[in-house]
């Protein structure tokens, strides 16, 4: 499995200590097997440390989730997602989160009010309040009708995937990657946009 | 100014030591004046590091260049761009650097293949390759579509300013603030569009 995945062997064997990876079968004393599965398993730990820059205790909880066949598929979304944001939201003035409710509410996102990412764009909306940008706000219908129409390709992708197995798993990849694709066409864009409109100076 | 802005004496002084703020007008021995664009330089390099994450020296960075009135415009936005994005990019294998080539081509953004941003992109591309995703390449011109009118957006915000500070300061807001937002709407995007379709598991 180390020589297929270019992974050294005491990083799997870590790997197996703390659960990331399902045991092989047992084919000796110090030896087991390792199939297909395992391989595969071993390169979405690799993609969500090395793109999705998450901890090995984040991975863990995808990898729980993704072996708990119980759990209902689209809250597979919900842990990858919090496992990913690591850090606590800035402060948010109640000014700040009457906007963001109003805006949910506009694009009919229910139930969402008191989800850790409102309460993130809530802080978002203060801090440019308290730089002066109060008009910062007045973009954010713009930006969630972008994040929209990415959700619905994410899912479209998701969709292609038959398998239970390939469902979940798809999603962590287009959540994990696609965050890090976005970031990197995001620099992109702002860059054409920029040198068009002000490349004169 | 540590009274108006909440921030304590001791991070102010250490923000001037480090040049992040400009030095105020001296009236004796161990005072000085602040003014209205110290308070306004003072929250901005909170904002820096409290929503966008800046490294101190980051921050030196994006100052420096709001300083510099040689910088043509859209400079800055490099600047920002760079001090941002600390991390080495993952390695890209030559067919994922050949389809990110050929996704700038269709969009018409020229001379970006050697931009940081662009060798991200082929890495996160690689990546999903190696977990068998070569599918999610297709995704990337529906995530270029939706950077580019993230990216309009942006500048539309840049351009309701009129003083060449407000622009550049504007530019830096809509990045670094821009970023935090767009990462929050897209998880609620995604956790609608995922409720809607798969919530019944």
């Amino acid at each position: 499995m180390s020589r297929k995945s270019g992974v050294p062997v005491p990083t799997i064997k870590y790997y197996l200590r703390e659960g990331l990876l399902p045991s092989g079968e047992r084919t000796g004393r110090n030896q087991a097997d390792y199939g297909d599965e395992h391989l595969r398993r071993l390169k979405l730990v690799r993609a969500l440390i090395d793109i999705g820059g998450l901890s090995i205790a984040a991975v863990g909880e995808v990898v729980g989730v993704l072996e708990n066949a119980d759990v209902v598929t689209h809250q597979v979304l919900g842990v990858v997602q919090r496992s990913m944001g690591t850090d606590e939201p800035p402060p948010a003035d109640r000014a700040s989160q009457d906007e963001v409710t109003a805006l949910l509410a506009r694009r009919g996102w229910d139930g969402m009010a008191d989800d850790p990412a409102a309460l993130a764009l809530a802080g978002v909306v203060t801090a440019a309040r308290k730089l002066g940008h109060h008009r910062f706000a007045a973009q954010l219908d713009a930006y969630a009708e972008a994040s929209a129409g990415i959700a619905r390709q994410d899912l479209d992708y998701v969709l292609l995937h038959a398998r239970v197995d390939d469902v979940l798993e798809s999603m962590v990849v287009a959540t994990v990657l696609g965050d890090a694709a976005l970031a990197a066409l995001r620099r992109l864009a702002q860059r054409d946009a920029s040198a068009r409109l002000l490349g004169g100076g």
